[in-house]
C-alpha cells in the first residue's frame, strides 16, 4: 500500500454536493424513508488504507474473488487545514485552510444512497491525494476553481465549485461543528453527480488549469 | 483532545451485531427502501479526532450552540491488529489479531439506522480506548468473553460475544475482503443493540472480567 505523506489524519468527502445532481434527486429524496432532502451535507470517509498518491496504479476491485465489473471516479478539490479548526464561522473558516490539493474517489457504483456505502468506497489505494498542497495564500477565493477531469485524455466532467449545493466555507463551519478538525485532516468538497465508468487500464487525470494535477491509471485484476 | 496510542490508522465498528437486536429489527428492516434486512455486516467508523483513552471525561455533545438533551453509550471488545490483514478466511483470521482491548462509543441517540450517522457518532472524544491491549496470546477464544457495562455502578448490559450475529473471526475475514486492516488497526465487534442513556457527570465504566476493564466520564457542557 502507498503511503500518503498529506493526510495525518482522516479524508471527510462530501456527498451530494453536485447542485445539478441535488436537483435532478429531488423525486428520490421524497421517497420512504426520508420524504424530504437532506438538510445537512451527507458526509463519508475515506480512510487511512484508502490513501494513495499522484502517478499511483489504484487497484481494480474484487469482489468475491472476481474483478468488480465496473468502477467508477470523481475528482475534488481537497482543503488540506493547516491549523486545528473547531467550531468556527464562516467567515473565518478559510484561515484554517493550510492549502488546498486535488483528490481522486475511485469506488464501486453506488447502489443506494441511503445506506453507508463502506464497501464500495473504503477500497485500498482508492484516494489517491496530489503531491502538491497549493498554499493558501497562491489562492485568492477556492470559488472560482473548476476541476476537469479526463478519462483516456477525453473530458468526461468539469466541475466548478461555484456549481456546489454549499460552499467550501459553509461546508468548513458545518463539518467543523461535528468534528474537529485537525492540521493535515482533509476535506474533499464535493464530486460531480456523475461519477465517470472506467475500465481497467483506463488513464484518469484531473486539473484545476494552472493550480495542480492529478494523474492515476486503473490497475488491472 | 487526547491522543490514544493504541490506535494507528482506523477504529472500524460493527452495527446490528446484537443477535436479539437483529431479531427485534426485522419488521424495520422490511420496510421501504430496503425491504430485507442487510446481509452483510454494517460498518461505520469513528475518526481519528474521537479516539481517546481510559480515565477521559467525554466532552457532553453540543447541538447548534445548546447541549445536546441526551447521549447514550455501548461498550465492545476491541480487536486490535498486529499485523497487515488482506482477505483471509475465517479460519486463519484471528492469527493476524495482536491483542484485545475494550472500546467506548458515545454518541447521540440514533434516530434511524439508515443513513450514516456521522453526526451523532464523530464527536470530539467519543472512543474511549482502553489502555491495555491484552495480548492475543492470553485470550483463548474471543467467543467466551462478555462485556459487562455499567453507569454509575449500575450494571446496564451484559454482552456476551456469543451473542453476536456474526463472530469475531467472521467479521475479520468479511471486512479483510473489504478493506485491508494495519498493523494498529481496530475493529468494534458489536455493541448492545439498546444503548445506555446518560447525563452529564455520569461514570461509564466497562470490563471483561479479569481481562480489562475501561472507565469514562460524560462530561459536562
Amino acid at each position: 500500500m502507498t503511503n500518503n505523506p498529506i493526510v495525518k489524519g482522516k479524508l471527510v468527502c462530501v456527498a451530494l454536493n453536485d447542485a445539478s445532481q441535488f436537483e435532478a434527486m429531488q423525486a428520490e429524496f421524497n421517497e420512504a424513508p426520508y420524504k424530504s432532502a437532506p438538510t445537512q451535507p451527507v458526509l463519508y470517509f475515506k480512510p487511512h488504507n484508502t490513501w494513495s498518491t499522484e502517478g499511483a496504479t489504484v487497484e481494480w476491485a474484487m469482489s468475491e474473488g472476481q474483478a468488480a465489473e465496473s468502477m467508477v471516479v470523481g475528482a475534488s478539490l481537497a482543503v488540506v487545514f493547516g491549523k486545528e479548526c473547531c467550531r468556527v464561522s464562516q467567515e473565518e473558516a478559510l484561515s484554517y485552510v493550510g492549502g488546498y490539493s486535488l483528490v481522486h474517489d475511485f469506488s464501486l457504483p453506488e447502489l443506494t444512497y441511503y445506506r453507508p456505502d463502506i464497501k464500495g468506497k473504503c477500497l485500498d489505494g482508492s484516494a489517491p491525494i496530489g503531491s502538491v498542497v497549493v498554499p493558501a495564500s497562491d489562492v485568492a477565493d477556492p470559488q472560482t476553481l473548476t476541476v476537469v477531469t479526463q478519462v483516456n485524455g477525453q473530458t468526461v466532467s468539469e466541475m466548478p465549485v461555484s456549481n456546489m449545493v454549499r460552499s467550501v466555507a459553509e461546508l468548513i463551519s458545518t463539518i467543523s461543528y461535528i468534528m474537529t478538525l485537525q492540521p493535515g485532516d482533509v476535506i474533499a468538497v464535493g464530486f460531480p453527480g456523475q461519477r465517470a465508468p472506467i475500465k481497467q487500464g483506463d488513464k484518469v487525470s484531473s486539473a484545476i488549469a494552472g493550480v495542480i494535477e492529478l494523474n492515476n491509471v486503473a490497475g488491472r485484476a
